[in-house]
């Protein structure tokens, strides 16, 4: 059955590039304190995590993926450029949770203390409500 | 040092929304099936698989990750709406990778056999972009 949202693929997906991030070096080095807080975010905002992987480079930066019952997020860093390439997919199945995604971008962008970033809002699901209106 | 592709950020990232999918119902509900053929297209697009993750939800469906040393690919479907969310985003830092990333996607959806999806490019690291430009 369908929810009040359309159908379940629909939601916001944020794609975020950070620059100039000027967080403590290590936060962009190393996976382990960043998967521990991006835990902590989801928590804070209502979302939960279902599981969650990083590798980390020979030389520092790593690439991780926070696996999400209402989609992901994954992270890309490059400490030698103070970039970080950000992801934050949230479906809304069973509620709108656009307000959710915002708040845990926001919080992503905060912990790099990213001083430029690029954000584009993706909406997900775009034919699924062309059909959801045609029915 | 950059790359003659620019900032290591800059790549190409497909975000692709799957309709329809007519593949075997197995591909859509259970995850380790999906994640042996995304290690095997990684293979033949020449990306380099780094680690992976997948949650299945009760009831069929999962969500993964395949992180690549280019970046990732996730997936989330929905079985009972045969519907997949694909990405792939593969950065260009030593050449560029986007002819694999467009293979690998095709792959995806030719592994769902989509009879229908929205595949939306994302071009990463445009504000890099404008740095290099004025370097």
């Amino acid at each position: 059955m369908l929810s009040q949202q359309g159908f379940p693929m629909n939601g916001l997906h944020l794609v975020g590039d950070l620059y100039e991030c000027a967080c403590d070096k290590q936060l962009l080095e190393r996976a382990a304190e960043p998967l521990k807080r991006i835990r902590a975010l989801c928590e804070t905002a209502g979302l939960t995590v279902v599981g969650e992987r990083a590798y980390e480079f020979d030389g520092g930066g790593y690439t991780l993926a926070t696996l999400l019952a209402e989609s992901h997020v994954t992270l890309h860093t490059w400490p030698e450029y103070d970039m970080v390439a950000m992801d934050v997919y949230v479906c809304n199945h069973t509620q709108d949770n656009s307000a959710k995604a915002r708040a845990l971008a926001r919080g992503l962008v905060e912990m790099f203390a990213s001083k430029k970033s690029a954000i584009k809002d993706i909406e997900r699901g775009e034919i699924a409500e062309r059909y959801a209106a045609a029915v």
